[in-house]
């Protein structure tokens, strides 16, 4: 028992010689050597030379800058532009063109923050990969890679975000000067938002609604020249702009574009699929559905982050609750590290836990991507609804609760997680927006729940479904009246698979529920619409218990991979901790749905905290594996060598408050005051 | 019902012209003119001069100033400094001294940021009242009242926080020159984030371990002067600044203080209790437990202002959502508001009951304070630690859930709300903080645990509780072994009385677990210490019910003092809400504890979707209610007029980086990589 132990044993590193602890003494999992390098480059990451990368950036001295925090915007926004245009000669000079080396390079070098040009290289280029025809690519594609046209992507306006359909930009098409017209009618149809739209960007794609011979043909993109390539003024009819600080991205000009009668040529509009020909006739593109792959990219992309925001946030609070001492457990012993409270491991811990599943989760998703686009090339279709609704509802869940979960860190470091010099502020702010973009998160589960509501009507009506959705046959079966008496309880709270089958039934019964809440509504003569909306509560829900069933899954079925019985061992009981304090949290499901009993609730309680003293030796070891250097981090609480106290104060020193030892509001007003009372 | 009457019934104002709805049409509550200025006099504050105070400010053009957001923060301090300067020589002008109104005068004034002289009116100017003996009164407070002396109080240490006897910060008193010396011994015993310390204060109160004649006499104050009184410039041996950027309290200097060998007469120590005479002599104070009511009151000031804080954001949310229109209930029909959406009603109306709740236990601590105090003063502390022990667990509890439910409403103001223009992200950095100062929430959370097992063992032991905890007697009898078998199932999901009363038996049953748990750690024969950590998750899950239970028995309570009917019908739907909303969140301790029935769980849920479709034509006024002012709001989403879109976009227009049509770094940075590439 590490308690028993003392505190020698328990920690690898962060040891603050001033606290006068014995040096370096390795915990379990740290006496294995290739523990770290294990489990980063084999369980986390395919890449391994990722490490070099890493050093490229940290060894170069361009790139050390002043903390972007002790900035004003427009400083911040200065230093992003300087960065990514060092960036983009340092990728070149260095000969890194590999996508995941590029992405490695650019983490490290963003660090907490975003890149000024991010929707240059991540949506405005790939669209015109993707939608030029071929005259349109080779006249742009040099264009955006040389920079000389520096892009972004116009959909989002001030009035209208999730529902596209309701967009109001118009685009008209002129045939006697074979120009399209473009127009923001309304205030409410500026377009707003954009990255890099407000003072970066010199083109935008522009997503508008196509009239042509007196007909709406709804939405269409379309390359907008915003200000000149040489004096980068705005053009004529541009009225563009940055839409003012927010949360985050103090770094990023989100903007605003009013068009007022912008004419652009015909061969502006991106023609690989539809098109609008000399005299006005409009050509439809032959599939839909053809968008649908960049959404389920985006929002595989977006889990994985999630898993790494809250791997960060566990770095940071983990080690700093290794080094911070406080209060005491036992009358007149020096003050325990606060990760010996179990309230401080009942935060943590589970959120270690989840940090591991989303990383897994990502990895899967993007798996599956790449899987399924190897299908869509060769025009199989089948799978990508299943993975679209995956996609969709996997984003919500996982973004909700890496969210909740950084600020949970942040609180867990007391008054200094609130301090700039934590990162754990900049982490939240830059992270959070995920729940709103790339499609509101309410709105996303209700998607997931749309597709599951189908499948359980299918399942109902006898078809044999596949893929994940499957188990509503099963239970289909499972569930009816007359076998309820029939089924054992199954469930055994010390084994993951058993877990994974509840939390599968949990769904089931949840999907069920939905429908039968719909089938009530309908039966009051309501709308199918109405029944939906009155019954979104329980379509969420129904939701969230699916996503969670595949979380768990997919961590069961990583622990299958993994050889090694030391690693193994750990990973599976953070597997556990995460399948068991699920539970916990939806105890009223389990209990409701009648998958557990009231005294098997109770062991799952003494199991948790069983398995939190049991990681606590691991902790550190576990955060270190992520394998965040120092200057990925950029936080002085999560600093590797624990020498939290001296930075800290280091860093205050360099405060701009502290640039003058009297500041001049006092001469301005202070004095003044004084004098008059 | 409302939605079949059409949108034009449903919402008192925030009608945007430019959506052509029929203009001002009254809602149901609305109708009654009197029923805001009835439910915001007498429900909500007891004063009625406030608006006339409110005015004071906002028809001052003094107080008219550039929004915050678009400062630096040198000038965002700077700007915090001016005005705090000019609201003091603005109340002496109008005579305003009554502390309600300054109160109120204040709040207007900040909106939703902070006073840089915050810690010299709240915690300098109030300890001198209450520690200094005459001749220090005498000197002391004249100084600090002409604003002389500005100070605040330093206690957190770089290392040391929560557990107050672990600071470093020494006095050390030499007889032979009759001074105390003061130092910071180690690097973690610097002072670390007193509010004003940075640049603003010429002295601190800075609590110190005394040591007199070779002994350790523990905390005591002392008064230290940190800068020159004519030229502001820092003392010898004092070590002042600013601590950097944090999360939010942009204006605020909280700063650092490392004293080497600074020397202070002795009459600088706070002497109206304990005393150091002239040749060392230690006088002991009369009673510890003085201390307690100060943080008493601004435990119970926090939990009023967690209800504001959810007001506020509430206000702006709800607002919004009814101004904001979006995808489509029915097909073909027009963009509902989004506040017609089920679950964007079930993200937002429990959290106005709750805000109203907060905003109704706040005025009862006030008043329970208050009477106490009258008790205290004639000797009778008898009150004391029941209402220390209630303050410290309701101040976490209504923390955590308010800062949650800012970010909801936050999110539900989808991307607009991550704008700063929303206002939202103000209030929320702005408040989170309350979740760890005046007492870290977990540890409040065990505070408020101590009492209940101490008062669970002596109901156990046969003794009659009195107050608050009195249903442990009750649950003592009710939950005995043999009487389980007869206990009705009481509760009714329709009743408010009922519901409270099952959240006192849950409250009752999760101190017995948690007072079993300990129990069962101490068969195992670890010490009462470990046993006490080994079941803290239990006893903090015991104090979250205990305090949910009083806010339950609170709102249920306030109802009895409306005499209108009307308004005591809405107020009890929202009460209802608050309850069976609560229970939905914490089912599993409800069926766990046999409280509740599965059956009755669906009803619970089915109640719930009743209540929020009830709500919905009252939801604008209830919020209306609160009665802030655009002027205290300060967002745009949330202006009264509901005219969003045009003025986001002219906000949007002051963004300082539009300042210029081309921001410099094109011509640093991107021109000159477009010349390379």
């Amino acid at each position: 028992m590490y308690l028993s132990d003392g505190k020698t044993t328990q920690f690898a590193h962060n040891v603050q010689p001033s606290l006068a602890w014995p040096p370096f003494q390795n915990p379990v999992l740290c006496e294995k050597p290739w523990f770290r390098g294990y489990v980063y480059p084999d369980v986390l990451t395919p890449q391994s030379s990722i490490s070099s990368t890493e050093s490229l950036v940290i060894s170069d001295p361009d790139f050390q800058s002043e903390d972007l925090n002790f900035l004003s915007r427009s400083e911040r926004y200065d230093a992003a532009v300087k960065k990514s245009a060092q960036m983009i000669l340092k990728l070149r000079e260095y000969g890194i063109s590999d996508p995941e080396e590029i992405y490695c390079y650019k983490s490290v070098f963003r660090g907490n923050h975003h890149e000024a040009l991010g929707l240059h290289f991540n949506m405005f280029l790939p669209t015109l990969y993707t939608q030029c025809n071929k005259e349109q690519f080779e006249k742009w594609v040099p264009l955006a890679e040389s920079f000389k046209a520096l892009g972004t992507y116009a959909q989002t306006e001030l009035g209208h975000g999730t529902h596209l359909r309701g967009l109001e930009t118009t685009a008209t098409y002129d045939p006697a000067t074979q120009v399209f017209v473009l127009n923001s009618p309304t205030i409410t149809s500026i377009k707003w938002w954009p990255g890099g739209l407000g003072k970066t960007s010199n083109h935008a794609i522009v997503l508008a609604q196509l009239h042509t011979q007196g007909k709406c043909h709804g939405l269409h993109a379309f390359i907008v020249p915003l200000r000149s390539m040489n004096t980068h003024i705005p053009l004529p009819g541009v009225v563009v702009g940055d839409i003012g600080p927010k949360f985050g991205f103090d770094e990023v000009d989100n903007g605003y574009l009013k068009l007022e009668n912008v004419r652009i040529p015909r061969d502006h509009m991106l023609m690989k699929y539809a098109k609008v020909e000399a005299d006005g006739t409009y050509v439809k593109p032959p599939s839909a559905k053809l968008t649908y792959g960049t959404m389920v990219f985006i929002r595989s992309m977006i889990v994985g982050e999630a898993g790494r925001a809250l791997a960060k946030s566990c770095t940071i609070a983990i080690r700093y609750s290794s080094v911070r001492h406080q209060s005491e457990i036992r009358p007149g012993e020096p003050e325990p590290q606060i990760m010996d409270y179990q309230t401080q491991q009942y935060k943590l811990f589970p959120l270690l836990a989840t940090a591991y599943a989303y990383k897994f989760v990502g990895q899967y998703m993007n798996q599956v991507y790449h899987r399924i686009t190897g299908d869509i090339s060769q025009g199989d279709f089948s799978e990508l609804p299943e993975l679209h609704a995956l996609s969709a509802g996997l984003k919500a869940f996982t973004t909700w609760t890496a969210s909740e979960g950084i600020e949970v860190c942040r609180m867990a470091c007391g008054g200094h997680g609130y301090s700039r010099c934590s990162a754990l502020p900049d982490i939240y702010v830059n992270f959070v927006p995920t729940c709103t973009y790339e499609g509101e998160n309410t709105v996303m589960m209700l998607q997931t729940a749309r597709f599951l509501i189908k499948s359980y009507r299918q399942a109902s009506a006898g078809h044999q479904l596949s893929g994940i959705v499957s188990y509503l046959n099963e239970s289909e079966r499972r569930l009816q009246p007359q076998s309820v008496s029939s089924r054992p309880t199954v469930v055994n709270v010390n084994d993951l698979a058993s877990l994974v089958e509840a939390y599968k039934l949990r769904a089931a019964k949840l999907v069920e529920l939905a429908a039968k809440s719909i089938q009530q509504e309908l039966q009051k003569r309501v709308s199918q619409e109405d029944a939906w909306n009155n019954s979104a509560i329980d379509l969420v829900r129904a939701s969230d218990a699916h996503c969670h069933y595949v979380v768990v899954k997919l961590f069961a079925a990583k622990l299958g991979e993994i050889g090694d019985t030391g690693v193994h061992s750990v990973l599976s009981t953070l597997a556990l901790l995460y399948a068991l304090q699920g539970i916990q949290q939806h105890s009223g499901d389990f209990l409701q749905t009648g998958l557990l009993s009231v005294p098997q609730l109770s062991q799952v309680s003494q199991r948790l905290k069983e398995l939190l003293a049991q990681l606590r030796p691991n902790a550190v070891a576990l955060v270190d594996a992520f394998d965040y250097c120092d200057e990925m981090l950029n936080s002085v609480l999560g600093r590797y060598d624990g020498n939290v106290y001296e930075h800290m104060f280091e860093w205050a020193r360099r405060s701009p408050l502290n640039k003058t030892e009297v500041h001049e509001s006092y001469h301005k007003y202070l004095k003044p005051l004084q004098a008059k009372l």
